[in-house]
């Protein structure tokens, strides 16, 4: 049995930093799935599995290929129902979208304010030139434009998160009494904030800093497997 | 069998406008369940079932008082579990706070600003002076200077919803292919403003405002049942 985990990496192979693959090493610690990394630098992603996609993460599972992190916790759950549920039932599922939804609109675009000077710095020169060149035409702005409004977004972040403060009055874990895919996906985010840049968003005695630290000890610290910047 | 829900009324009994009542309405509804209501102004909620609650929704079910929208959600999930469900699920149920954290930190205070003045207006005067002093009390402003915002967030409303337009582009409701408790949820809040403002904070043709005009029609229209402002 061989299963893989495309991931994305900088000049530092050890150190993923995609929010994307990140949910999805959780998702495979969640269901206790071991597999092989395969750290790629933007531009190899092109050249994954003969051309097979534009992203990361792609998990190839016993010759199955299947990309994007909810698609491949969705495959997971219906391919090993014999380990832990990654949404606890349809309704976990069906609102997992909004979840997921909440953590690209609302938590990335901030994030991406904050760190995308930080994103380049980290990688090697062919894939500064790639990324910025890329991010450049999508934002249709420099990176430094982007990251002019880097302190206004440190500063405001903290309030983006009261959904997440609400909800922990509550329960530990999006999921409830344990985490689910949903706590990943929000986790991948603010995974992604960690390990690319030194900004401090969340004050200690945050509820959600404190869910956010429990996360990094889930699955033996797999989160803590790669020290922040 | 009696059942009875008290909900939130202005000068006109026949315009129900709280949004955590429309929750408790549509979940009544789902499940089939026939009810009692009784509009109760802001100055009788402390005389409701001899002092029971500061809040609506209150439902009483055969003796079973039960209070605060998501409260009565579980309960009705929990003893009438032979009819449809609200959460699917216990991932459902645990999302849903998540949810109810989204409406209430996010769309809720904008509501709040565009409408707070409209909501006075349709009041009976004697609800008129308890809303006026407890609200200024709890914004630490007067009314008219929270309502100073309001255009600026009629005109910044659409991107609020962001995260539900994501969920939209795969399922058409929050609970996936039909609506769960978390579609009331949002329902509730944008009943509420339909009810209450004239303000247009949707466009024709965007899905957020496809899926509520759906959300207004089912139950055999309950929704529709009050006409907007």
């Amino acid at each position: 049995m061989t299963r893989l985990l495309y991931s994305l990496c900088g000049a530092d192979e050890t150190r993923p930093f995609s929010p994307h693959v990140w949910k999805t090493k959780m998702a495979l610690a969640h269901k206790g799935l071991a597999y092989r990394e395969v750290p790629t630098p933007f531009t190899g992603i092109p050249h994954i599995e003969g051309g097979a996609t534009k992203t990361v993460p792609l998990l190839v599972d016993n010759g199955t290929v299947v990309i994007d992190s909810f698609r491949i916790a969705l495959y997971l759950d219906a391919t090993y129902p014999e380990t832990p549920s990654l949404f606890r039932g349809e309704g976990g599922k069906a609102l997992s979208r909004f979840v997921e939804g909440y953590s690209q609109f609302v938590v990335h675009p901030a994030i991406t304010k904050i760190a995308i000077l930080d994103i380049h710095d980290m990688l090697a020169p062919k894939d500064q030139a790639y990324f910025r060149e890329n991010r450049e035409q999508r934002f249709s702005r420099s990176l430094e434009e982007v990251a002019a409004g880097r302190e206004q977004e440190i500063a405001g972040f903290s309030a983006k998160l009261e959904p997440m403060r609400h909800m922990l009055k509550f329960q530990p874990f999006l999921g409830g009494d344990s985490p689910l895919f949903a706590d990943y996906i929000l986790f991948g985010a603010l995974q992604w904030l960690r390990i690319v840049s030194d900004a401090k968003v969340l004050a200690a005695g945050d509820p959600v800093n404190d869910w956010f630290e429990g996360c990094l000890d889930l699955h033996d610290g797999l989160g803590r497997s790669v020290d922040a910047a």
